[in-house]
């Protein structure tokens, strides 16, 4: 027993329920990446109902950026399609709650923030892809560079839902032309993750101006042998929901997912 | 029966059967390109038993650029894995005959020039994948041009086997990325006939200096938000075979290739 204990304090959870039961007892309180290898993790968004419905018809219009993967009924904290014993409210180690388009908290669970008009929506996210590359033998450069992928803001415009609109984010990855067709094949399989590329080549065609300057995330070098490949990012949703600034709102804390308990293989569409 | 002989002298072939009965009693003696549209056409290349082996190991080395759809048994003019009633001989309607790599004849039938020893091999062609190509709705600029499209040789080198070895040549079909990303996934599904691009993006990365000067067909225009986009290219195999000047070949006369019984569409993988 002392022995399991043990080990459990020093090897990183192995499946999406042993995470979210490491989170939910405050066992884990970081960044998610490296918990349950080979397990899916999503975007979290909770938006009040009134909202709710826009931003779902959002979604569904812009499936690249915001790929849904999960939807909870008005006031539900379960999303069983994605995870058993799931509570929205605990299950991640950290949130941003939101009021007014300012972020007002930072806690570890939303016990006292929960409302019976919130609906949770959760999105898919680039570390399914990136899994999936990375076993393909394709270097992606933020990780050799140990940093935060870089994110930019591009003159591509989302089709607007009610008051949700606003510019298509992408996130950028270095890689030599022969890589780049690899990753359209690899990530084709994964629409629900964003799916393949939304451009690559020349940055100025989407309104980059200076790939050195990303909007979020760091700059990442890119070597005379490579061209720049640009996905749909899950800051798209994020980004067009504060626009709106809504009276309350919660998502994730940056890095600190929803670990869920589908597999990144059960998302391949072949 | 009047009505039927005007219908057939004015209507292309509608199936592949039909096209090669046309060839074969000399009613067609032109290019293939618009016959039996949706059927597989191939590059033909014809070489004594003394040098198939080598060149069969080849083409199974280097699948992309010679994606070998038919094979013969040595002095057979059959291939009925592509075509039912095929007489190789007799079913294109042109042919080149090579002496020691030198054009020699420009015949339509081989009668005259068949033996015993001599090999078949069918190499799958970018019509097929052009065909996709169309039909997901992207333009292909040598079409918009009316002229043969731009090719060149790379400093990407072949797998050799035996005598055989020499650069990649690679087609080149100018796209938006967005178009150039739909593209990889469509050619993708085709891997019998070329498959996904080798390159895109910068040229020099494969050897190629100027890209208004192809080595073979013609120069098309690139617009600014575009990028050019490289395929492996039947022209391989023939550029290779011709270096190593066998004491005899044969292979179509450009354009003018052999016309199977199988559809584009079963030879896509998905």
């Amino acid at each position: 027993m002392a022995m399991a204990t043990l080990r459990n304090a020093y090897e990183p959870p192995q499946t999406g329920l042993a995470a979210r039961q490491a989170i939910r007892r405050n066992s884990h309180a970081g960044p998610t990446s490296g918990l349950a290898p080979g397990y899916v993790q999503a975007n979290l968004a909770i938006l009040p109902h009134a909202l709710a419905e826009d931003f779902l018809r959002f979604c569904q219009l812009n499936p690249k950026p915001c790929p849904l993967i999960g939807v909870g009924a008005p006031g539900d904290w379960r999303l069983p399609a994605l995870a058993e014993d799931l509570d929205i409210r605990t299950d991640l180690p950290r949130y941003r709650v939101w009021r007014d388009g300012k972020a007002v908290d930072e806690p570890h669970d939303l016990l006292r923030w929960w409302r019976d008009d919130l609906v949770t929506f959760a999105i898919g996210c680039s570390f399914s892809f990136e899994q999936a590359l990375l076993e393909g033998g394709i270097e992606l450069r933020h990780m050799t560079c140990d940093c935060t992928v870089p994110m930019y803001r591009t003159s591509l415009a989302t089709t607007a839902a009610g008051p949700f609109s606003g510019p298509l984010v992408v996130s950028m990855r270095p890689m030599t032309p022969a890589n780049a067709i690899r990753a359209v094949q690899i990530t084709t399989r994964f629409p629900s993750v964003h799916g393949a590329p939304v451009h690559l080549g020349k940055p100025e065609l989407i309104g980059i101006a200076d790939i050195a300057k990303p909007d979020w995330g760091d700059a990442v070098p890119i070597h005379d042998d490579e061209i720049p490949v640009f996905w749909a990012c899950g800051v798209t949703p994020q980004s067009v929901i504060m626009a709106v600034q809504p009276e309350f709102c919660i998502t994730h804390y940056p890095g600190a997912m929803l670990v869920t308990d589908r597999r990144n293989t059960e998302f391949a569409i072949m």
